[in-house]
């Protein structure tokens, strides 16, 4: 029954009935996380096989004739490089490689654009005004890298099919101090929504107004499948950039954070010819080369594209659970109260949540009181200002499936008090 | 005898010699290098065993209570603050880690202080000039960082105890667009010089007009003795800032780069507390953190200092005997003729070599002709500009002692035809 259709003491009684559940809960003294996209400990031991690939054995010597072991090589090894073309589906002279973190690479990306510009444009820091667009809900670390560098953050709603294309055609037309969007293509952070090919080929074709503007295509969760046998396929941006006459108009991003070990992976950069020179040109002032021991250990343990996605499935295995257990617990217990919505992803970390509007903070307060940290309200917008305060961002990887049937009762019970609140104030 | 001293006729014979041995040389079809400070292979498989140290028998929740195979512990693993806090005898508190290289972790540095200025200074991108004082000769990767953030580079004669410190005293005072200087206190690159007591004490003394004045202490050769029993001692710089009431005025640079593997290390900055926290809360915006495995593994490799003091002993007795071929052939064939100098480091990875003026870009050619690689010449002084043309670093560590050897014979013959051509120009 909608919550909206029950008369006011019929709501009292269950807010009661609620708040003595919740007391029970916060009784219990939890300590459990839906917070971050934290792989779990289980998965995190897929990998460990990697660590016993580097030993004795080992021709440290590759393609580059170079021992690994030594410095140099900037772009990372030919056989790393062509590691991430293979994922990317471009050439490897596309790609360049980077440290543990895409975060690391996005964030230098837009530091040398603000020292340098970008093959020859204004450096940003000369500019009065520098303008990003950023789809919501949306990821908060790719958020904080433009509150650094003091970089205007506009809002695009986000659609199940992608960004509202025409507010981004437009705008990026129009106005010269916008110089990026972010995008969070497949499996999208938080929703877990994937771009049109439709929307793929608007990106590819759009007229900025700015040289160099740039779409920053963080392709993070790109073989990151919940159903493997049913994989979502999205177009390749970098070729309908170049097929649109727009070569050098995207970076695309991805990572190895959350395939072997987050913080301990590897990370890339794919663009045009002309980007990535650049780009490793200007590397040059800041390292010798990344972690190439690291870039042999990935590539020893995944000498194909087949043992990479073998190696994913188990993920999947892991992974896909936790995620039907959340959607079901939120079908089962919410479905018919009209008080939220959410999203069922095929891929990806994250479930996008909407509550009522005004009752995110409340419930995200409410369950961390009883033992249950979800990320931020406010989070998935820039400024952590949710105008309508209304998104959450559920994390269901990290706990284990009888945490995150814990954890979900509380988030529930919260969402209910919240939402009755809410109506009630109405009332 | 002195070249100087011989005759036009006996110089024109001598030369006839020389070129003669030279082209022979050539005739061998040599590849030899000694222009980087590259560790040898030998080096290199000193730390193989520490590829071993992370398996199933690990414990991967360390001090922190964090599997350190996962997110978080941005400024690094408590047990590697401590590792490097001991190297450098500072509290952990006031060490962060960073990646593969203290360059990069340098390079940040100043591209934060370009951003966001230094506890709140005015963000140097927003200054018509910044300078930095580089003691000369110098580290060229440190000059490219300035370079590609448009530093203007102010060079400052080294003598063996350090930096001519009237200069620098005087320079810091007065001009409050000068920012920092590049330091490498201990057996300094390219000279091998060990900074004595005094200098230490007038840097931690220095009265700079900038607030947002530092000293770059990159203290890159730190454990990194040639003789291990007469170790070079230097004053504690983040002691002697605080002493001297300057305690923000420092940081402190070091890695385990040619500790264990080049680019596949751990690095660390050391510095007040003030801005270690400060440097924290910036890195946030750019990574979740670095590679704990990797510092892990370091630190489950050396358990205690002195595991570390006998593996950089095993660094030495590698080392030792090259340093000591290089400036005996040098001492042998050079030592009565005039023409040149050269420092005998205790430590380090350099020899710093002076020939005649004009001399040095000609010898560096005519050793690369020969298939001998040196340094570029110039690039120890900034913008690769040697005033007078004569500085050369050689770096005996990457070959063998038997391809040593062949290159010194052959840039000793470059060094002597170069140096009768200038003194027959003159005569």
């Amino acid at each position: 029954m909608l919550y909206k259709e029950m008369t006011k003491a019929e709501l009292l009684a269950l807010r009661t009935e609620l708040m003595s559940a919740y007391e029970e809960k916060k009784g219990l003294g939890l300590n459990l996380s839906m917070a971050r996209g934290k792989p779990s400990k289980e998965q995190l031991e897929l990998s460990m096989p990697m660590l016993d690939v580097l030993n004795n054995n080992t021709n440290f010597v590759g393609e580059d004739k170079l021992d690994v072991r030594n410095y140099g090589v900037l772009p990372g090894i030919k056989e790393a490089r062509r590691f991430f073309a293979d994922i990317l589906d471009v050439k490897p002279e596309n790609v360049v490689l980077y440290g543990s973190a895409s975060l690391t690479l996005m964030y230098d990306t837009i530091s040398r654009a603000y020292v340098k510009g970008i093959l020859g444009s204004t450096p940003w820091s000369k500019l009065d005004k520098v303008k990003f667009l950023c789809p919501v809900p949306g990821y908060d670390r790719h958020f904080t890298v433009c509150e650094f560098f003091g970089i205007e953050m506009i809002n695009v709603p986000m659609n199940e099919d992608g960004p509202d294309m025409d507010m981004v055609e437009k705008l990026v037309s129009e106005d010269s101090a916008i110089k990026g969007i972010w995008c969070v293509p497949k499996y999208s952070n938080p929703d877990g929504y994937v771009y049109s090919d439709e929307v793929v080929k608007r990106f590819a074709s759009l007229k900025p107004a700015a040289e160099d503007f740039r779409i920053y295509w963080d392709n993070a969760y790109i073989i990151h499948h919940l159903y493997p046998d049913e994989p979502a396929q999205i177009l390749n941006i970098i070729e309908e950039c170049e097929k649109a006459g727009n070569p050098d108009m995207v970076y695309e991003f991805c990572s190895t954070s959350k395939v072997t070990f987050p913080g301990a992976g590897i990370s890339a950069m794919a663009s045009s010819e002309k980007n990535i020179n650049s780009t490793i040109s200007m590397m040059n002032a800041q390292i010798i080369s990344h972690d190439k021991m690291n870039q042999l250990r990935h590539v020893l343990f995944f000498p194909t594209m087949r043992d990479l996605e073998e190696h994913m499935a188990k993920h999947a295995e892991i992974m896909r659970p936790k995620f039907e257990t959340v959607v079901e617990m939120l079908e089962n217990e919410l479905g018919d109260l009209g008080i939220a919505e959410w999203t069922n992803p095929k891929g990806g970390y994250f479930i996008g949540f909407n509550s009522m509007e005004g009752c995110a903070k409340k419930i995200v307060s409410m369950c961390a009181d009883a033992g249950v940290i979800m990320t931020d309200a406010g989070a998935t917008y820039p400024y952590g200002k949710d105008p309508k305060d209304r998104n959450i961002r559920i994390a269901p990887s990290f706990p284990t499936i009888d945490e995150l049937i814990e954890a979900c009762k509380i988030f529930i019970i919260c969402v209910k008090i919240a939402s009755i609140d809410k109506i009630l104030e109405d009332k």
